[in-house]
């Protein structure tokens, strides 16, 4: 009795429907204005804990004779960035859990966190050197990937084509930047040891393939800024001796001339380039923030717009007759046959009909420009099914998977995401 | 100073954000428990109006002659069944717009609601006989699709295959259903006037084929009792009479014996066999009601237990060692390149870790059962593109442009929604 609303609620209008849908939009964006406020705290930790990664290792290498403080100091700064990140976390903390979008966004930031919280353990065991310098960058890089993957996440959970755009450019370079640094490690072990194994050279030749599938799907998805500067990166002069030790790791066997100038030169190369894929990726980040900001504007400047216009249809509405719908044939665009012609006439004036319609064809568009941005992201997950799935069937390396799929797709003349997405659809039938 | 906890927000933890990646799910299965209270309204309210349009059909071929108390009775059945579903609507409304999920599903309930809003200036039309049959089966067939269009953007919006499986079978034998009353429509205009056109015969092949497509995919999701059902009407003795009149009306031209009584005949087979269908549809819904309840308790006891252990974790871990992760090389799967040996060795005993992973797991294979439920509403939003585009295009009909998919994919071999998706992605190309 004390409930008369709840008993009787109101009978909903079209019009209520069409607010709560741009409603809807609005508060999709303002998450990922929320969101996105993590984006560069990741985007910074994972480079502190490359770099950290890059001291440990030269540190484990040296037996604990070099780089004792550079591993002290750049570790300091991690914890600085990873308190940054934690504080970025906390205060959406209520956004992100309140509204929950996405439960694989939410789980992938416990991964990431419960990896972080492992880190203090590891850590020690650099520092006590009970562990290798494989395993250690092992470890780091299992963190890293824990971390982009939450950017990944992120992306996936896009509806607008003007946020996911950015989004996949952002973790398409942070991958390719991160196939960088462990290429660094990699090289780094080869060329101070005067020699490439098979393995190590195997590795190399995988790190440098998966880099480059990364920066190319960054480079069609990055603004003309970003590009212009990847293009910069491209183009400099560092990029031909780097393309020189390549070459050299890929011979398998031992150098004429090892010493440890190859080695340094190699480190010093790479850094650069880690460095300066780092500044690529801080402009990706700038132009996916912007596109939040703008779109949110976009978003509510359109929705107190269109409140204004059904304000104004409701008063003049009393003397409209109602109007019979004429169906668009691509209205609604997903069920049913809808009918491309006849009917009964249309308003000529702006009506709510009209509005819905320019709102269902907006979002049909979106959803359009949506598909490309959402590919990306199926053909990356894909992959790495198929990867381990190989992995499990043939009992092989990741790496070696990652050669049988590019083995696969040259001999059959396919492309790789073709060739991943065939493997998986075999799946059921190998078991 | 006031507002400490704003200040100083706690570090978030990695069991906090794996029990929110939990609650997440049952919030959303907690909304499809809401959203479930409007499929079965709708799928009554559609067969109320497409009873509705069968006796206003009849009513205007008879120039207002019979049917005139029919049509009466069953407008004010649909009126009932609207009622119903507009109550039921606002019972979920504050459900559905205080936590809005989809802007495409909320605008096309605006279009559903709009199309509604109609129905009364519809009704006149046909009483005061100002509209021919033809015109009034459009804007009906139009409603219906605008109804049947807001269960297709629900099971768009579903992530838990449990739930988007029984609501791709809802909404394809929905269309499957809708099919055959145009289909009855058509038939009893071509068989009461003795002559079936080159038009008329076309649309019927259209529409017995369409149908027949919806109710494949429909077979493919539906659960074994609404299977069963189905089966029961492909077997009974009516579907060999009906494919005889289908295929008399396939042979342009007049009819040796006319007459009323195929018309008859036809319009009695057909509604028998809507009826039949709505007994599937019917059953289809009590599998998808029952999916979400059994989902929705199942999530709500794997929450409390996690809590639980988590409770338990959370005493024990001051003694436990902090555990290093140990990445498996699916985890988070999408990002990196993830190691598949090596890492720190992992703590025996269950730890966050393992509910960490466990969930990831979990949400992965849900992700992956999903994928057959999303390719087919997919296939069904790419197959009504290409149908756009060819009508805009070359300025065909729906039926002609669906006639010439069809060919398309017969001359060249494929499979309907391949040819579909090659004509769509050469739409930019094209214009």
């Amino acid at each position: 009795m004390s409930t008369k609303r709840d008993a009787v609620p109101d009978i909903p209008k079209a019009a209520d429907y069409l607010i709560a849908s741009k409603t809807c939009e609005l508060m999709s964006l303002q998450y990922f204005l929320q969101m996105g406020r993590l984006v560069p705290c990741i985007s910074s930790l994972v480079h502190g804990l490359q770099r950290e990664r890059g001291a440990s290792n030269v540190f484990l290498g040296s037996a604990g004779e070099t780089y004792v403080n550079e591993r002290q100091v750049l570790s300091e700064e991690s914890d600085r960035l990873r308190a940054e990140f934690e504080q970025a976390l906390a205060e959406i903390h209520q956004e992100l859990t309140g509204h929950p979008v996405s439960s694989r966004l939410l789980n992938q930031i416990a991964s990431a966190l419960h990896s972080l919280e492992g880190l203090g353990e590891l850590r020690r065991c650099v520092v006590a050197r009970k562990i290798t310098a494989e395993s250690a960058t092992q470890d780091y890089s299992c963190l890293i990937h824990h971390l982009i993957a939450v950017v990944f996440e992120a992306a996936d959970t896009a509806v607008d084509p003007t946020i996911a755009g950015p989004l996949v450019a952002m973790v398409h370079i942070m991958n390719g930047k991160e196939f960088c640094g462990q290429e660094r490690a990699v090289g780094s072990a080869g060329f101070s040891s005067g020699r490439f194994s098979r393995a190590l050279s195997q590795r190399m030749a995988h790190l440098c393939e998966a880099q480059e599938r990364c920066l190319e799907v960054f480079s069609n998805f990055a603004d003309a800024g970003s590009l212009a500067l990847w293009q910069e990166v491209c183009g400099h002069d560092r990029e031909s001796e780097i393309a020189r030790l390549r070459r050299l790791s890929l011979s398998v066997g031992s150098f004429k001339d090892p010493g440890s100038q190859l080695a340094d030169q190699w480190f010093k190369l790479m850094t650069e380039r880690i460095d300066a894929l780092k500044r690529v990726e801080d402009s990706v980040e700038g132009c996916f923030h912007a596109s939040c900001i703008e779109r949110f504007g976009d978003a509510r400047n359109s929705l107190a717009h269109q409140e204004t216009l059904i304000a104004s249809l409701d008063t003049e509405g009393a003397s409209t007759q109602p109007v019979l719908v004429l169906c668009d044939s691509g209205s609604g665009g997903n069920t049913g046959d809808a009918f491309s012609s006849g009917g009964v006439s249309q308003q000529t004036g702006r009506s709510i009909f009209d509005l819905v319609q320019e709102q269902t064809r907006r979002l049909r568009q979106m959803n359009d420009e949506l598909q490309s941005a959402r590919e990306a992201l199926e053909d990356r997950k894909t992959q790495e099914k198929a990867v381990l799935l190989l992995m499990q069937h043939r009992r092989i390396s990741n790496d070696e998977a990652h050669r049988v799929l590019r083995k696969l797709a040259m001999d059959q003349g396919k492309k790789l995401s073709d060739v991943a997405r065939a493997l998986v659809s075999m799946a059921d039938v190998l078991k």
